[in-house]
Parts: C-alpha cells; sequence; structure tokens
C-alpha cells in the first residue's frame, strides 16, 4: 500500500464540500478524492473542474464523483450534508429532523459499503449530528470526530494576534463546548507566547484599549455572521479547518485540536458530543485532553452539554 | 521592501476571482491580497472567510476587500470582472460591449491610482480582453498578459498523461491561439518525455485503440463545457491556472507558459493579443518563444489573429 | 522590486553555514543566497553542489559563492564563522579572542559594504558573539539576533512531545537564558495543548514513570553534546532553526521565538544579548516579550545575563 | 496503514547518505526514515542531529538509527555505501571488488530481513552495482531502481536555462548512458518550451556566441568534478535528485526520468543495467520509454551496454 491509496470522500459537493475538496487538493494531502452527491452531474461537474487544476499543483492527487461504494476503502468519509430548517416551528428537535434524515441516510449508505475509516462530520449542528452519525454508525466512539471549534478557535486566535501584529500561530487559545452562541472560551488557557492572555491584556492595556475578554469573546461569536450577512455562506474558513483536522488524521500528526468528541465522565460529562482539546491521530480521537477550565467555564460547558445531552438521548 | 509588501489586487469577487485569492493564499504567494467588487459588502466577506483560513495554513497572508487605491503598490492586478453579454445581438462586437465597458472602467481607476504593475486579465474573450487592457491602460504591452490558453494546455497535457498513465508534469503540449474553439493544438512540439506525441501514439496505438489527434483536440476544447454545463459555471481550473502565472511573475520564474500576450511579427502576426509560449517573469511577458508550428498550425493561428485583429481595431 | 531580489548572505561555508544555506534553498526563502568564505574556492564547491539540487525543488534560488560587497542590498547576513579556541587557557576572555577576532573582521567588511539589513548570529559563544556583533557594527540593537535557544527550545518540545505521543508544534516551552549548560526552562509559561506542563505532569505521572523537571532540563542541555559526541560536529539542527528565524525576517511572520537579543531593561537586565521570547518580523527583533518567570528562573536568568554583561564590558 | 508507515531506509550515513535523510525530511516524503551504518554510532549522531530539526518543518518525519531488521517493512531501502578504490591496479572489475563486496553484503542482510520493496542505488559505479544489488537480491529487475543519470540531467537542463535565462523545469533534457565519461545526451528530445534545442542554438547563435552541442555536454560530465575538486565530495546535488526519485516512488508520481533500470531489448540492449528514460512509480521502474535517438547516439549507448554488459557478467 502507498500514498496513492490514501482516500477521503466528502458526502455533499456544495459550497463547503467542494471548498474542502479543493483545499485538500491544493495541500495533496492524499491519493484519490471522491466526492459523493444527491445531485450526481453537481458533483461531476465539481470534480472535472477540480481535476483541470492538479496540473498546477506540486503533489498529484485524483478527484472524481462516486456512489457510496467508494467508502469500502475510504480513510476519512467527510460529511458537509444537510437539509434546510423548516421554518415553521419553534422546537428544536422538530427543526432538527429532515437534517438528521439526511445525516441518517449517509452513514447508512458509508457503513453498508463496509467502510472501516474515520467520520469527520461538518454538517450542523455540528455535535448534534456527530453525535447522531456516532449512533447510526456503531462505529468506536473515537472513530467519529466533529468539526466543533476549531473554526471558532482559529478566529479568536487571529482576533488575538491582530490585536497585537503578532503570527497566528503565536498565539493559543481554546473555543469550547458547543458550536454556536453558547461557546465558551478557555481563558485560563489562553496564551501569547506562553504567556497568559489575561497578563498580556493588562499589561497592553493601553495598546489595546481596554478590550475584555467579553468583546473579545462576541467578536469569535459574531464573525460567521460578518460571513454569512454579506456573502450568504462561509466556505474558505470551514474548508481549511476541515482540512487541517484530516490531515492530522491522514498523516498522524498527533495534534491537539478542540473538535467535537465524544465525552466518556471528562469534564464530568457523560455520553454527548461537545468540543473539547483532543489529541486527533490516524485511529481518530486518540485521546482527550483535560485542561484546567475556570469554574465558571466548567460550569457553562456542562450546561452545555447537558442541553446537548436531552438532545441527543432524543433522536 | 520585504514579502509583506508584495501585493496582488483582485477585481471581481465572483467565483474566479475568490478562487483564485484562495489559491494564492494556500500557497503563500504574496504578502497582501486586495479584493475589489462592485457589490463591496460581497468582497468584505470573501475576505473576511479567507482571513479566517489564514490560521491553517504554512504560511500568513493578509487578505482583504478595498478600493482602486489599493491598486497604488500593487505588483499585479488580475481582472475577473465582466458583464453578461446580451442575447439579442449576432453581432460579436456589440455583443462584448458590456464587457469592454466594465474593463474599460477597471483598468481606468486602476491607472488613476498611478498603478505601476502587471494587469493579469482573465476576463472573457480573454484576447480581446488583454488588447483592450493594454490599449486602455497605456502601458508597455509586455506589462499585459491574458490567461489565454494555459488552462487549456493543461487540460491538454491531463487527457495525454491520463491515457498513459503518467504525472501531467512529464508531457509538454501546447495549446495556442484563440482561446476558445478555434484554438490550435501544436502537435509538432508536443512530447511525452522528450518523445514526439506522434510518435507515442503511433507506438502505443494498441492501448489506446487508435485515438486521434483530432480527438485529443475535440475533448480539450469540450473540457470547459463538460463542467459548465454540469456545475454552471468553471472555477478551480482557471483560479489554479491564474496564480501559477501570478507565481511565475512575483517569484520571477521565467517559465515558458502558452498565454495572451501582445505579438509584433512574431509567427508573423502584428498588434494583437493571442496564445503563444511566452517566458513569464517579474517583468511580464519577457520573451516570446517562436516554436515550429507545422504549416495548417501556423495557418490557422494567423486566422485567429487576422479576426482577433479585425476586432481589435475596432475597439 | 520582487521576491528574486530578497537575499540571505552566510558567511562561513562549513558544516553550519552550508547545511543553512540548503536548509533555505529547500524551503526557498529567499530569491538569492551567497556563500562567503576564507577558503573562496571552498563556498564556490558547496555552491555549485547546491546548484545542481534547485532542478530537484518547487522553488528556484540562485546560490552562488562571493565576497563581502554582495552584503549591500542582503536583507540578512547570518555569521557562521569562528575559530577554534585556544586549548592553553582557562580565562574565558582569552579563550574567546581568536573568535572575537573573526567576528570582528567580518563585521567590518560586511558593514564596509554599506550593508543596511539585519544580522543573524550563530556562532557560539552565541550571547557574546550577537553583542560584539552588535557594538562593531553599530547598527540599532534589533537588526542584531543570536540563534540563541531557539534550538535548545525546539528540544525540550520535542522531550515532551515524544513522552506523549504528540506533535512537536503542539507543545509551547522555553529554554531561556544564556545557550550553553546555565540555560533556564522557563516552567510557568509551558504548556502542551494549552495545559501548564507541571499539571500534565502530575496529571500523567504513571505514563512517565515520574520524570521531573529536572530530568527534561538535563536531556535538553545534554542533546547537543550527544551529537557532538557521536559525529563531532552538529549542522541539522542548527540550520532548521536558524532557516526559521530567517523565515519570519524574510516573510514578516511576526513569530514569538525564544533568540538572544538586547535587553534594555526587560527581566530587569540591561545592555545584553541573552535569549527571551521575541517578537521576529521584517525589522528584526520588533519587541520582547516579558513573561512570568517564576522568582527562581529570574534569578537564574539575572545571574546569567550579569556574567554575560561582565564579559560584554570587556570586549 | 497510513502515512506514518511509509519507511524508508538508507544504509550508509555518510555525506550523501545524510544530506539524503535530511532533504527527505525536509521535504516531509515518508513518515519514518532509517540509517544504516558500519559505524553506529555515527547514525545515532545524525539521526539525534536531525530530529532536532523537525520540531521547525511543516510535517512530521521519524528519523532514527537501525539496523538491517528495519528493512523487513520498508517501502524503499537506499544504497550510498561504498568502499575506497584500491589504487594499485588498473584492471577496472579489481578495482571494483571492495565496494561490490560492501553492496552484497548491504543487499544480503537486507533481503534477510524479508524487504519486500525498492532499492534505490546511489553507490558507484552506478550501473554496475544497481545490477549486482538485482542479482544478489533476486527481487524482480522493475525492483531496483539506480540514481543513474538524473543528477547529469538536471546538471545539462540548468546549463541550457542558465544560458537563456529561464526557469530550468521548463527545459527538458536527457543524459542517458553508464554515469560516467561515456554519458550521452540525446539531443533530438531535447527541448525548450517545445521548442528542439537545436533550433534554439540555432534561432539564438548571436546571444549563446555559439555555444556547440559538444562543449554543453563538457561542461554537463564536468560538473561533478568542478564540485569534487573544491570540496572533496560531492553531496547536495545527488542527495536532491535520489529524493525526487524516491519521492516518485512513495507518492506513486508516474514521472518520467532517466534512472538506471534493467533493459531486456529495449534499444537494442539486453541484460544490462544502464540510464534511460523510465516511468517511476509506486512499483519501481513501471515502464521504459523508448525515445528515438540519433543514430551515433544509439550507437554510442550501446557501445557503453556492452561495456557495462561485459562487466555485469563477472560479477
Amino acid at each position: 500500500m502507498s500514498f496513492k491509496d490514501t482516500k477521503v470522500v466528502i458526502v455533499g459537493a456544495g459550497k463547503v464540500g467542494s471548498t474542502t475538496a479543493f483545499s485538500i487538493i491544493n495541500q495533496g494531502l492524499c491519493g484519490d478524492v471522491c466526492l459523493i452527491d444527491v445531485n450526481h452531474e453537481h458533483a461531476v461537474g465539481e470534480a472535472l473542474d477540480m481535476r483541470d487544476s492538479v496540473f498546477f499543483m506540486n503533489r498529484n492527487v485524483n478527484v472524481h464523483a462516486g456512489d457510496y461504494s467508494e467508502c469500502a476503502d475510504a480513510d476519512i468519509v467527510i460529511i458537509t450534508a444537510a437539509a434546510p430548517m423548516p421554518k415553521d416551528s419553534n422546537d428544536r428537535l422538530e427543526m432538527l429532523k429532515p437534517s438528521l434524515g439526511v445525516v441518517r441516510s449517509v452513514v447508512e449508505q458509508v457503513m453498508a459499503s463496509g467502510f472501516d475509516g474515520i467520520f469527520l462530520v461538518v454538517s450542523n449542528p455540528v455535535d448534534v449530528m456527530s453525535y447522531y452519525t456516532w449512533k447510526v454508525s456503531g462505529l468506536p466512539h473515537e472513530r467519529v470526530i466533529g468539526s466543533g471549534t476549531f473554526l471558532d478557535s482559529a478566529r479568536l486566535c487571529r482576533a488575538l494576534s491582530d490585536m497585537y501584529d503578532l503570527a497566528s500561530n503565536s498565539v493559543e487559545a481554546y473555543v469550547l463546548g458547543e458550536h454556536g452562541d453558547s461557546e465558551i472560551v478557555s481563558w485560563n488557557s489562553a496564551t501569547i507566547g506562553g504567556k497568559r492572555v489575561d497578563d498580556v491584556l493588562r499589561d497592553n492595556a493601553s495598546r489595546t484599549r481596554g478590550v475584555t475578554r467579553d468583546e473579545l469573546r462576541k467578536r469569535t461569536v459574531q464573525a460567521g455572521w460578518d460571513i454569512f450577512s454579506r456573502k450568504g455562506n462561509t466556505c474558505y474558513g470551514i474548508a481549511s479547518s476541515t482540512a487541517s483536522i484530516a490531515k492530522s488524521i491522514l498523516f498522524d500528526e498527533n495534534r491537539i485540536m478542540p473538535v467535537s468528541v465524544y465525552l466518556d465522565g471528562q469534564y464530568g460529562i457523560r455520553d454527548t458530543f461537545i468540543s473539547v482539546p483532543t489529541i486527533v491521530d490516524s485511529t481518530g480521537a486518540k485521546e482527550i485532553v483535560e485542561i484546567d477550565l475556570l469554574p465558571d467555564e466548567l460550569e457553562a460547558l456542562k450546561k452545555s452539554a447537558n442541553m446537548l445531552h436531552g438532545l441527543d438521548e432524543k433522536l
């Protein structure tokens, strides 16, 4: 077996799915990328368009459209498919039903192929969909990872690095919890060059005109909406974060990333998918890192988890 | 001055423009990318979305939306903007008028900024728009390059490399002339591993079931339509080829590429932009390579050039 | 001006100098690399050998041997030259004299060319040689950077990441102070995935068989000797760390790195070059980051600085 | 199985072997690199030094020293080991005996491990040593590749590209035959931007002051000696070309490269290893490309092959 045999299947060839495929091809992360879409001809078009780009790249990746039988030997299946939310309901579970139906159908077809790899779930709400993917698939829980708050964390790092005109990879800061409005920043573990962000904010108050933790958290939560309201979708950020998770799996990088994973007692949380720092390697979510959250952060994390768990039980 | 000061401005933040920006960011080709669009808020949205992706990349590129004053210190301005063709006309010049108006307006505003770099024209019909950009800008002709038939050439290389299960960069083959249905393959100079493609076809006839030159040319011309008819646009291939030309300019690579350039007697053609092999470096179209075309190929090239020249004169 | 005009001059084409050049070429960090050596023919040989490698790389870098006039338009001059230490002395200053003579001669010739860039000093003892380079050059102090403890820090990160089977870039840990036996680990700021290393050691004591801070520091200090005693020199690690600092300068990355820089009151230290976390950009040592050291760490840092300052004054 | 399981073993941790390892690590070509050397401690030192460099790179490669049991699951074994030639003999076979002994010993130990991958032979004279490796190993001939004239071809491309100030990858030119003074340039297939080099020389005679084919061939043959005479060895060029061949194997690139392979009737040559253009993929030397040599070139190739065959038979 060689590199050419490494394969990523992407279900859903919309904006997010195809931009993710393009990112994977640009970075040459695997030998084979397959796009599956209910509109097969659309997937064929996207694949042909991407094939035209490979000539200009440093590494040859095969890209094509296919059906679920392609999952049999895939290392990763990325799920980006979803259904529109019904607008005539206030009941959250009711609103999720169409997307749950899509995800169930996808996962069942993937498993029927004999798939024995790792699910990387991007469809929203990502924590619920990751849980559901795990349930329907019957795979060990470490083999299902949701994109979770990795993108949110990148946004926070960026907000901090922009403020001090720094490389964003010299900032380490996690957004944890449910991907969405209730997400939590772990301030205690946020560092810039090894210095706690709290201390950086304090020592540089004049430079940053007294920006507060709360404002930084708001900017982070707001960032997605700032894009969506202007272009009607978001694709580049989420595609790049998804490709980055896929890279840690495919190259067995063992990087620590805040992604949505199954908790089995860590942080006092059970039987729920929610984002916490996780070591990601070729086996999936290899190990969960339990960082020291501040009491109110831990409280907020547990509250989110409870709400998600309540939802998960009804799926 | 350092790398961070290298700047690419992209006019038109539609599919092609923003995918080109994303390709440039993914490859870390310059320090600063600026998107300009008539719908400024849309450009802001695209830029914010791309900013979210930089955290996950190996090289930090600044990306933002701006106005034409940004062109003052740009190394390259890429024009992807165009207008829809009117459907109620059969006169080609008449049909081009809306796009010519857009390109004139773009070029005038770029030049008003004090721009002193290189135009890279992607808007179609690319040969006409390159000529018009040159005329309106008043820049030396080597400072205007059209994306031309570089993508078409990549498609031909790919068709050949797929046929023999080869790396596409072990194939060298040019599509020349007008980007469109009349484009020409230079068979005489097409080689696979240094062996003329004609000889390869002859020696491997059984493997390729007698595929002919004509069929290969048809597949190449057809490739864009195969994508367009399925997904309603093409973006990944054209963005990647455009990024590749920008790379040869920004890194002074001196690569030979088939791009649309001003001919001043080469191939017996004057005062026309049309695609021929060209050495591209930091000064733009540094030198045109005159390869030995077969008589019918040269004839076809001149015929295309005549037609374009007729059109150019009326602009 | 374009990328091709970015230039790095390396003085000293021995093991460290030429491996650094090769690393820069492999990564395509600038347009031009020039090697200067007292044995000019040797430098020519190294340059010719490296020129043969460029064909196989993704980015074209020009490499050649030259004289000090090449420094006039260099962005960075890397000093790797040194002289053997005399063995018949116990006086540290006496022992340094030959190397100080070499460095003085190099810096004077570099400055005579009209050099207006950044010195990156690798010659040992690096903190003293960086100070001396600054003094002799008369440049603003932010324009002189010593490779310092960046490599030592990488070794510590690696020791930690190996222990937990983690990506080394998910570990953040600084070795600070004088590059050598007295170097200090900043345990307070050392984190793994945002979790303090102390807490990680505590929570995973069984996995790591009770390894202590002291053992980790010893392994780090010992690492260079482990190599030297076996192969008679070290080149790959130091070359890679030097290329990484050069990259942060050339691409204006603003990364935070523990490098040897001039302190002007930070950490209570004055008029000494010593390694502390520093933001490195195209202007050199842009800003020093004052992290919270533990009392004994700060004490040790000051003690090292005092000793170095005493030496520096006598130069 | 994943990327981390891809493994390259390098036998001989001298200049060429360790520079090859460093190139592979810099480019992140596989998950695991193992160095084997008769001086095991030296190999340990080289590996430790390289481990220090991985922190600064984009991709994590494991590097260590080991013994022949490591070859059991290796994808590639690169042989760089050799013995000094005895100076008291004029008989070529006699002179090769020490190196033949080394290679036999290496290959037998590799095969005893259960090795089932591809041999990449760099030890000189490379054509003879490749043949001998094949004989001793008993592997199918497509599983043994010698580095051959790939480096010489790069030198020729570089000589041509320098002459016209061009990207060297816009030149395609092969040096074929025995790696050494009798090597042959295939002028018929040499092209620059698809134009035959002969025609380029003719059309640009004034620019190149009438440089001839012969002078270009001489420069190419001379290039290695120009380096050796100045630095006492060559390592960067040969290491980079070897890494490039390894890349085509590991990533199944199917690139066409002039490397030393077993001929079984192609070019009228049998039972000899000699350099000709070859498609290299994950199975090794997948297919030999028979290009149209000029009569005197083919004659010279056969003459070299005869001489080598005579030698091979006596091994």
